[in-house]
């Protein structure tokens, strides 16, 4: 039974766990004040082109949401986001239990557009209401879709003129930052919105996302709102190292290739079967609509989710390829469709 | 310039500032704990017909809907309702600022039905995702329309059936009670529902809430989450003198049934004046739509809100009457309609 | 049984129930944007003797606490507060529901002086503790003491220089500053604090605290934090109108002054029939230590707490006085106290 | 420079980097439902000689004391703690911003006894006041020392008798466990106390703390609570694995012995050498009283925290070993204090 279900099934890297056996006797600060942490986000500055930003390593996509959201936000301040956005579907209310209103707006491929946002924004009039204050995106979205920098660009603007923040969740950035559509940097990124992560943890570490700080005023007492939240662990060095690791050279571009790239495999292959998708996915989650008969053929070889039932013979299902994904088992999932 | 806009533009009736005064020398305890608060808790058990059943007063409608929902719900559970439900719309995120959830269910006619409830339900399956725990509804609901006994019925069921609490805001209870199409009694929604509130602000007092707890499990240390929440009046006699005046006879209904005949005078008038409505409003708001320039012209005698944008030329508004509406006011708004 | 248990037994002044009365049937705006509410902002604008302070009318202790310190904090900056303060003692953690942390500071006389600020401050070093953001005090205290102009300049001094906010819980302000011993004036309170209140249900009100905000960072969007936290009255007509009756010329200070005018009859009572007392208090409740025997026979006619136990024959009582105190129940309290 | 700063200064035990390493290409489940974190709840189940109690591995102290503390209590509900407790001091109000105020008890060794407890509930009487309900206790505690089984025994009774919950922070469990002093087992624990943690972080693991639910109205839907709170790691099968190297013979207990084995040697040299210190410690964390001189000598060499002032020219200073710490440097250390 091989795994297509998500893309944290295996460890970390070999690289990274060799990083932590070499430098493990070492003496250090705790609380991310090691000097691994340090260069992790020195390494950081660099390829973002900016030292004017500040880093914070935390160790998954939940705690690095809400503990940044409700610091960035006044108690009757809301979050803008599309319905199918992570922090209103699958993290049990996490926004929700910091005191914050997460506003759902429909839409179709996952992206937020600027009339949405400027329909948010005008449908709250007075203090009866929550006041919009930060919008929440994903890149890639939940399904798989990424926002060109043209497209980030107008949500930057429309924000910028409503005094909202803007915020990414990249817990799987490393795919849309190498998906053959892209066209956004990380300095874009950190150009164009207000604070962003950089997911590590579906992107070949154990544990870890870099958090990325580029709007002065939310940076001030983060470690406060860190400490907090739970989300300081006493050695940091183990966050740090990682992201040196996967950051001193072009590991974590590598690794998110090569997870596109077996997507890409899987993308041809069920085309060529002759099957649709549920939606264009140029990362490393695939929705493919497939017979139900051979669903139940495929789930009896590998394990992956059944998404969304289209008509009575046929489903969608998601494929999740990685870092780790082996060509290999494409393959033969490749010819396992056409069967 | 006459206002249409509310039902709390006026005072209290004379009965309950009479009652005020009559015994303002009087030393009582405080916190709710005075002869008058205890009096209104027996004639609500009187007026319900159950002796099982605890009653708080409260000062307002959000402060009621806050310090219960939150009471009611362990921290990752989570609250249902119609989108248009005053708890997802204008209360500032009161509910969420508590750390819950407010899940919405798209609505036609501001009315919850069973189908919405299980289908909340059913899209919540693990962990990852809050539990559904409480049905919130208002009766009536926020654009009028009112539930019918049997509906009432049925949403109980499927909130027992999937182990749900049942709510109902009475922000405007009265209206609803004594409405021509409606069927049931305050025992009815003691039996059917596991909390709801009488309220006072709307239907002649001052200010003030009754919160009636049916469910046993949810009684225990009500007290406690009231001073919690600043909901603890020292002075509790005022809440407790204006529910005894108004449920110690028939006033509380007198008051709606008057709220309810001027909405139907002016309901007529506008069906004869050849308009229609947007919503069916059996109680004390109605949304007729009207032709923007009578909209302008009527804007110059009465104040009342513009409710949305129906088309190029025309607008729903609100009009809304009260225990002190005068049938005056009534009769020359309706003939300013027809002129 | 004549009750000197607390100053809230009895109903309002009757000149406000008049006011109530007399305006009953004028329409007006809900929310606190009444004409009543804006003339209560103005004539306490004119007393203080300052435009630029914002007003907000609430209508408790506890609720004006809460909205006003968690508006006020971030969410890791905590409380400096006596131990004895209201909010640490007697309002049901409600400061922490907000989630925020109040510092403890064991004090002698209910007074915080700057050397326990100073301490509080030294004490929190970095991230890994709440930062002290807000200081908390009653004037006068929980147990009758006040503090005066040069005291309370000496806490502005030290908040200011350590970047803290400065707040005064004034339940019974009328009291403090209508005192023998009182040199501070109303303008003093905006001058030196950030924010403070004007308590109005122990002083005449039938409910009622105006807080006043005086440092111009505490004051944006403060309405959507009241209407947040359940705090915003639909009619908030029935607090405006209190307040202008209130304000409208001295009757706030007639009221206060009779309270401590009583409290005065009873201290040199008790005082002169050879009892002493537990705290020094020159406002509106009085701590006298009395044989357990006599309490025993006063509690038969008169109600009171019994405060603290001083040794095996003697405890504290606190009896409170109000406006409302009649002279003649006092003279025979003195009386039965040397009976 | 040598550190004796803390106990998480180093990278994992070898053994636990070794399993890391061995099954890193396995693919396994997410969310803490792989294989390895099945496997430790068995090995701790069998450890602990119980079958009916819950596990839960969290990745951080605070988070998980936050998480448990949260999920146990109404939002009444206050923990009871020794001022000195950690959720006391160095959590930045970590369980203060999930709602409940820490009631702090002065204590002189850091540990609380029943009659601090009993003192705790009868002080808190009504309604207006927090309700405690869980009493924390870390063990060891923050200055070194123990509980012992009767001391444990008596906390466990007067909780019972006064339905509070009693939960153990175990950062440093393994230390009490193995302490000269110690007569507590894992089953003692789980029989007298309703929850508490096993620390792993500061006893040979990267990551991680054993939540253990004994009580079992506590346990239901905990992993909600985890989720919402950011604990629920996408790869649980790092903190499952480690738990199972520590725990699936005796290295949990070895490294904790080597810990305290290198305390009794320092303890030693600091006595032979004529000091003594601030509190009995029998665990990994000693406070020696040193003259200020030799404390600036040894700084040059050794990194550790000086504690408190003692008078003008002692100061106690902080020692802490680990699992890690060499033998040849704390003789270094002995010899320098003598020098």
């Amino acid at each position: 039974m091989y795994s297509f279900k998500n893309d944290y099934s295996e460890g970390a890297h070999p690289r990274i766990l060799n990083a932590l056996l070499a430098t493990n006797a070492e003496q250090a600060e705790g609380y991310g004040e090691d000097p691994f942490t340090l260069r992790a986000a020195e390494l950081l500055k660099q390829r973002i082109g900016r030292r004017d930003i500040d880093i914070h390593l935390l160790s998954g996509g939940t705690q690095t949401n809400l503990t940044a959201l409700s610091a960035f936000l006044r108690p009757y301040e809301a979050v803008v986001s599309a319905a199918t956005g992570h922090i209103l579907v699958h993290e049990t209310g996490a926004i929700e239990a910091t005191g914050h209103k997460v506003i759902a707006v429909d839409v179709n491929d996952g992206k937020l557009r600027p009339e949405h946002i400027q329909a948010a924004v005008d449908a709250h009039t007075d203090e009866h209401m929550v006041k919009p204050r930060l919008v929440y995106i994903s890149n890639p979205t939940e399904i798989g879709s990424i926002y060109c920098k043209a497209e980030l660009g107008q949500l930057s603007q429309v924000c910028r003129a409503n005094r909202l923040f803007l915020y990414v969740d990249g817990a799987r950035l490393g795919s849309a930052l190498c998906s053959d559509e892209n066209d956004l940097s990380l300095s874009d990124l950190a150009d164009l919105v207000d604070a962003f992560y950089i997911g590590g943890t579906k992107n070949g570490a154990l544990i870890g996302e870099a958090l990325v700080i580029s709007r002065d005023t939310l940076k001030e007492d983060f470690r406060f709102h860190l400490k907090q939240r739970g989300a300081l662990l006493a050695k940091g060095r183990v966050l740090g190292l990682q992201f040196v690791e996967l950051f001193k050279d072009e590991l974590y571009f590598d690794l998110a290739r090569h997870a596109n790239k077996m997507a890409g495999l899987l993308r041809n292959g069920v085309a060529r079967a002759g099957y649709s998708f549920l939606t264009h996915s140029p990362t490393n989650q695939i929705f493919p609509i497939l017979p139900n008969e051979l669903i139940e053929k495929l789930q009896k070889r590998y394990s992956f989710y059944v998404w969304s039932k289209i008509d009575a013979d046929r489903s969608a299902i998601r494929l999740v390829t990685s870092w780790a994904t082996q060509e290999e088992a494409v393959r033969q999932l490749v010819e396992d469709l056409r069967g």
